[in-house]
């Protein structure tokens, strides 16, 4: 029998804690759905405190509906010297109605006498009665035992001692940490042997990769006796990051008989991975395992010959496993399903091997290599096809903008606002309008719009929903290749466009004017 | 006694067979002196080939001068039911005049016969010969067992054989590829000391990071009888990579007690995987092991006290071992440990409970709610320290600056050119000076620099090094808040600045501002 090994991702708490992530409760809750959706078991969503304004507590009082996972909670152990019941940080997590909890205590005796200043004796009483007067609560607690790993290489019989007061507490699962991230699989793996010998409790395993091992480490745990996995989807964290959930279940579930997601989520990993990633406004490293756009990629002549022959040649696993895709220099097969499918919806008897799917196709590379990256702007794919196929009936015809954005030293008077002025043609008229507003985008949108609304008063139901900015080669710095993303909204329907320039205007530019022309398409059943 | 392992760099033959390197002559050159300067045993420098105008023959004809690395050459044994003495393959290698030479021969079965389609005989004639004709040329050779794990894992016998092949023709080194990359570190483990029990002759690894555990399986195989790694600088390679060798080092040297490097090498890693990087022209990036420019920042307060108290508290390792520089950043989870220590570098004798104290624990606040996240940006920090306490003596005044960006439809001729006029008063003199560049962003730059020139020369030595937009509440649509990171380099030092404002131009000239304000600051030695 498979045995089961349950996964919580902490990508909302502890990779939040990465010093490049900053996250918006609506960013919380997109990440928090995707994760669910895969059927990850635990999200850790954040940190409540006691503090007035407090963003995670408030996140917990307005939590996102999910089908699966347990939306869980992390705190400390309870202040030295106090009691549970009056500590206020347990209260804050008491209060957050999180159905599971994390509470982190200190298992390395150092930490315990020279960082927390405290008995090595009350830091046992911390851990029992923080545990306990959350299970007297109801709540399934697990402990993450801080520096687990650390602490036993130090003091063995203290570091266990620390999970046997967790486990008086009523624990319902141990997390053994390696919080500084720099131990080796075989250690952690004796580590985690000396652990399972000493108590019954089900026990996790939680590692950081300052050493580039987490994944390794996780696995190694795991065949040694945890049955619980605290990682991030894409390794995002603190300093060098938290165990690759990715990487550890395709280790796991496809390569040792382990379950941790259902096996239909599997070919979900690469879309969650690139849209948290997204999300986090991170960029995934192209060689990232699994899931990275480079992950399949083969350029060597003779490992192309053997994929061609057989992907097993040189694959360990196939791209559709993960949902990602090859790419092969000579002849590249990738995504000729999906570009099918919205070829589909502008010609529909388009066929496979024809030749509107050929030219959509070098076209398609041709604006990938310039940094198009069409997966979060469907409705921008959809007019470069109807452009390419000259079956794109322009509602308008853009004939200029300019922006104009200065800031003069405040005794010259106030100059914050941004002002444009956009002349499009439409049913063999001009028109010239001007806008201003928060920075020259808004005013762009503004003046466009009231450039249109002669001819498209229904513009007054379309607004834009998101935006944002990716710098796509950082090295070149201020004159960076940028990608724009814009969604926008009617009430009705949903729908993304993408603009890629060196100036950043110009990127705007593209996606408002893509958002536009798709919102007035004749045809607009056709939106995605 | 410490026992030495040999490391091999391909970051010039497999490293530059990823689909997103190209290397020029001299790429090649400056990277295989800085290699040679860490002191890696061999530096495998390309695969000499019969053809006409070929780049890696060129470079082994024309071989930088090394200190101590061993240029290899990369090929491939002889054709089948061919003579080696008359392959062009192999002449080509021992034209290249490399004192050693890697020969890749196949050791999984399977690829023998669908791949190569010749007997098992023939392909162990082939690796014997291969060896054995640049042995009897007085070369080192070293034999790639390719899908040495895979081929013996589906026919053990057979792998083994073609190792006693590559042995019987005189092979110096038999080295264990695992080519596809999803190997795990027990069974390469397993499967080594297997090799180990076969031959006499030293093994090396060669792995992939298709799983994501190259370098645990690296390291995995050093214990289990290996004593050559081969792999790349940074990782660098086809698919997800090589395995990285800065892990791998530091894993062997500094927590297992084998020699790699010498032991003053390590300082170094980080300039040199920075260097080798640049010129890959590939982003190393932030949380990569040891060398990432966050590999060694903290957020989390209570981990920035612990580690200002001792840096061994959530520090595996301290980042001066290996060039890199501890950060600790500025945000909510921040304690006043940390904002006392940016205060300190501007007046030293500030207290944890002192007035300075307090006016900037509520002016961080109060910008904090305005979206300044000050975690990445340490320089903007201490600038807004410096003019809050009236501390800071302006190298220059701004007094307005003016960006014009726009676009006319394609009859009208082309204008994607941003263009920017910058005034500044500095020394009682006022500078007026334009700009245009590829993009608002890259004009305002360009003018800034032409303005303040006459003034301080020194800032030629100045450039920016990355740009990050991140849009803070997408809600807003367009008119979001946006802020701008800009990292910036005068060739000692990096630092980092941040603009925030709905005027995505405004947010970056004040990133911009601070950056070159900060580099113009008299007590330059205050850099973080």
């Amino acid at each position: 029998m498979r045995q089961r090994v349950t996964l919580m991702d902490t990508t909302l708490r502890d990779g939040a804690q990465s010093s490049v992530v900053s996250l918006s409760p609506e960013d919380k809750r997109s990440i928090a759905r995707l994760l669910d959706d895969l059927g990850v078991a635990y999200i850790e969503a954040g940190y409540p405190r006691p503090a007035q304004g407090d963003a995670d507590a408030a996140f917990f009082r307005d939590p996102p509906a999910l089908r699966r996972a347990r939306l869980t909670a992390f705190g400390a152990t309870r202040r030295k010297d106090a009691d549970a019941a009056s500590d206020a940080g347990l209260q804050a997590l008491a209060d957050s109605g999180a159905e599971a909890v994390t509470i982190v205590g200190k298992a390395w005796l150092w930490h315990v006498t020279e960082v927390l200043g405290c008995t090595p004796d009350e830091n046992l009483r911390m851990i029992e009665q923080s545990v306990r007067f959350l299970k007297d609560l109801g709540r399934e607690v697990i402990f993450d035992a801080e520096h687990f790993f650390d602490g036993y290489k130090h003091d063995a019989a203290y570091a266990l001692d620390t999970l046997n007061a967790a486990r008086r507490g009523g624990a319902d699962l141990l997390c053994l940490c390696d919080t500084r991230g720099g131990v080796l699989p075989d250690e952690a793996a004796d580590i985690v042997r000396a652990a399972r010998g000493a108590t019954d409790t089900p026990l996790g395993v939680h590692a950081h990769n300052d050493a580039g091992m987490a994944a390794a480490v996780s696995v190694a745990a795991v065949r040694a006796g945890c049955t619980h996995v605290q990682g991030t989807l894409c390794g995002f964290g603190e300093r060098c990051g938290n165990a690759d959930l990715i990487a550890v279940t395709l280790a796991l579930q496809s390569k040792l008989g382990y379950d941790c997601l259902p096996p239909d989520s599997l070919g979900r990993l690469t879309h969650a991975a690139r849209r948290v990633s997204e999300i986090c406004n991170l960029t995934l490293p192209g060689n990232h395992p699994y899931v990275g756009s480079s992950a399949f990629a083969h350029k060597a002549g003779m490992h192309i010959d053997g994929v061609l022959k057989n992907p097993e040649t040189f694959e360990h696993i196939l791209p559709e496993t993960v949902g990602n895709t090859r790419k092969l220099m000579i002849s590249d097969h990738s995504g000729r399903a999906q570009v099918l499918s919205t070829l589909r919806r502008v010609v529909p008897d388009a066929e496979r091997g024809g030749e509107e799917m050929d030219r959509v196709m070098r076209a398609l590379r041709e604006r990938q290599g310039l940094g198009y990256g069409y997966e979060a702007a469907e409705a921008s794919f959809e007019l470069m096809i109807r452009d390419l196929l000259g079956l794109y009936e322009p509602a308008f015809e853009p004939v200029h903008y300019t922006v104009f954005s200065g800031w003069e030293a405040p005794d010259g008077g106030p100059s914050d606002n941004a002002r444009a002025m956009v002349k499009v043609s439409a049913r063999g008229e001009f028109s010239l309008a001007a806008g201003e507003g928060d920075g020259p985008v808004n005013a762009l949108d503004a003046a466009l719009r009231v450039a249109l609304e002669p001819f498209y008063p229904r513009l007054r139901d379309m607004r834009l929903t998101d935006y944002k900015v990716r710098v796509l080669n950082p090295s070149a710095a201020s004159a960076a290749f940028v990608r724009v993303l814009i969604a926008s909204t009617d009430g009705a329907r949903d729908w993304s466009t993408i603009g890629v320039s060196t100036d950043i205007i110009r990127a705007s530019w593209q996606a408002l004017y893509d958002s536009v022309r798709y919102f007035l398409l004749e045809d607009s059943s056709s939106c995605p």
